[in-house]
């Protein structure tokens, strides 16, 4: 089976996922986001690349941050952005997504940023712009289900290369509820693509996915164990959901086991990175002084994230 | 007493309804529409012809679908376009309808696309406009209660226009929930106007107007009956509170007599065309081959409404 | 301790309050707006002073009319204008304020126009700003719980000086409920800051807040009393909330004591103006022939406060 994110040249016409994404890819697209992250720091951040494209941000499960994000990066590409409530709208009235998606694509979209709580949604989109012949529509995965949210990934790689430059001798850490999380997922994909040689998932067993090993990565239960002489920390959200539900026992006792403190970060590499997709808990998943200590690059990554969403948008709008 | 629609040079200055609109006007605002059809195909989708005007979207009842139109339409032209959550804003606070229209003609307010449950809202806001001398100030009607819902029934107009060119040897199915609908009523003005002979009026007693014989439509109750030899079929939209109340029996039931199935189909023209205002109710008032089928045209129907109301909007902004 | 609002040059770097606000300051943001206000009249209502920049309406207290008023401004100064509904968004999440803050100031933030029912949130994120040196992104006030309105008082000093041209020997009365108003608070700072003479406090005992009188403004808890030859009548809403509540016997009581009637407006000067800062209760605070007389100044009031907003920013965007 063909990639179904790559055209016949082997170019990206949607991002759904960092797996099976090829390097090469992945390094263009990072590379495209370096010159992108200059135009954020101009007096007039905008660039023409957009200019007359309507954006439709397609979310269907809420998420203000995320959305914010790609409408400042469409934005600043001088884009129309079309933010869709998809909760009040049509689907709502029992209309089906791909007769939504029909609709918006016969308004001649030109891309879709899509969030949903079902794992595959973007793909199924993708799949039926395929099908139907529509390859100058293009489909952006912003979080689908427990699967994939890859421009996270990619903007967590951007922040790992920014300052580790490296990829080739890293030990990367990636502590917490990596079992519902779509974070994990891309990051992991994407290190191995880039060819990160040790990657460690660090949880409790409840919050580790079954098979996870076949990742190629290695499990640890044990936090002070897991991040020693590690050179890059990313700790996941704990959704709030999970605190006082059957998985663990409480956030206070998830903190004492799996909040990153100093004390515990002294365990990593002297210039171990600290990173986070946010939003934080503060004192549940890493103590504040880590957040804010000179180790931490969690406010780089919101920068270099737009940046990434630029270089997405435009890679595709190109395509 | 004067049409409201029209300034004393019998231009259009607000767009309320298409009835008692001349034959003229209407087939003014398709020949622009057909002007604008080619730049939503382009790669930079934007003309200057609004900009700096501020457009304020007015929805009293939600609907995310027709506010997109509006959104993108007024766009594409270039303009400010201010979405107003009103269900939410200061009319929730006590405000009258005509403080809220009177404070944002205030904020220099170029245009309104209206939305509201109540039949006559937007033709009271016109007519404010007027009292006040605001004549600058336009006034579009995107669906008020059963009345109207003009943009509709120009956009119908313009999909007829394309595949028939003619309307003086045509016969015209409308078919379901016409008592309720105000695109029915929209489009029964705008076939009249520009010379339809037959317009049918299909569907069971409970969903028909009393008088509605004196619109010069014919009625049936009988769907096969009705769609016989017709070049034109418009399906409606069976809203879902009607389905399980007092008015019809059921979903299923309502299918099997009124439904617009491939076999049912088969007895109109052989070169028939279907349409449907949206979002459809699949297997409740279309069959899904037909909403898919050769004969469709409920796709296009959406890239013309955006070349229509981006017309109706250019009109009024040049009158 | 320094003006938190203005930089080391005494320049105006964020607009949190009219208290202590230098008389030059405020009457160069009034003379500025008197040069926007021309902008809005025009064809093309666009000046490109923000161009590329991003402004974020961070609205923690839904206000669609203010939100509205910021969000046309900035849009005619042709900024990038990002909405966020906070109350759905990571705040929900557990995130605090401050971290919302740096993740937007991450994304390259150039202006934040906060709504907060908190007092003092506003300044929380001025000071935040300035701690962690980021001189270069604005905080504008748009109303922090019962504390300040800055951007309505100085519309409000607007409206005055454009009807009564100078402020030394003026007469102005507040009326309603002041205990619970921002605005009224804005208004009398800057009224004391331009030189009036007199500014009386009119309401029932428990809407007036206790130790008002050393805010320099005379109590009046009779209303014919108090607006004997005043030149300028502010009429404050009157919260539904308080209307049933133990402050208050009734809307219509209300209005009996505190309505203004023409009757009552006839004992104020013959040239005095009527003011409003909207939403209006018609009939609980103000007769409906006065709030649409000659002497109401209230739609102006709302054409200057777009003009004022577009000042503020451009002039904090400036320094």
């Amino acid at each position: 089976m063909p990639n179904p994110q790559l055209n016949a040249h082997g170019e990206l016409t949607h991002l759904l996922t960092t797996e099976g994404l090829p390097r090469e890819t992945i390094e263009h697209i990072l590379d495209t986001a370096a010159s992108f992250l200059e135009v954020s720091d101009r007096s007039v951040k905008k660039v023409p690349l957009l200019r007359g494209k309507s954006v439709f941000n397609l979310f269907f499960e809420n998420s203000t941050r995320t959305r914010t994000t790609f409408e400042i990066a469409a934005k600043r590409l001088s884009a129309d952005v079309i933010n869709l409530d998809v909760a009040r709208s049509s689907t709502a009235k029992g209309e089906t997504l791909l007769d939504t998606v029909d609709n918006l694509v016969a308004m001649h979209a030109d891309m879709f940023v899509v969030r949903h709580n079902a794992s595959g949604a973007p793909y199924l989109i993708a799949e039926h712009l395929r099908r139907t012949g529509r390859s100058e529509v293009h489909v952006v995965n912003a979080g689908d289900g427990r699967h994939a949210h890859p421009t996270q990934g990619l903007l967590d790689m951007y922040t790992i290369r920014h300052y580790k430059r490296d990829f080739s001798q890293l030990r990367v850490a990636i502590v917490g509820d990596i079992l519902h999380s779509r974070v994990a997922r891309s990051d992991i994909h994407a290190l191995k693509a880039l060819g990160v040689p040790e990657i460690r998932a660090i949880g409790p067993q409840t919050l580790l996915p079954v098979a996870i090993e076949k990742m190629g990565v290695r499990i640890f239960h044990d936090l002070r164990e897991g991040v020693r002489d590690c050179d890059v920390i990313i700790m996941l959200r704990l959704q709030n959901e999970r605190m006082n539900g059957a998985l663990l026992p409480s956030a206070r006792e998830y903190f004492k086991c799996y909040g990153l403190t100093t004390e515990v970060l002294a365990l990593a590499k002297p210039d171990a990175i600290v990173m986070h997709p946010g939003p934080m808990n503060r004192g549940v998943e890493i103590a504040s002084d880590v957040a804010d200590g000179a180790q931490s690059v969690i406010l780089p990554q919101v920068t270099f994230g737009i940046a990434v969403r630029m270089a997405v948008m435009s890679i595709l709008a190109g395509n």
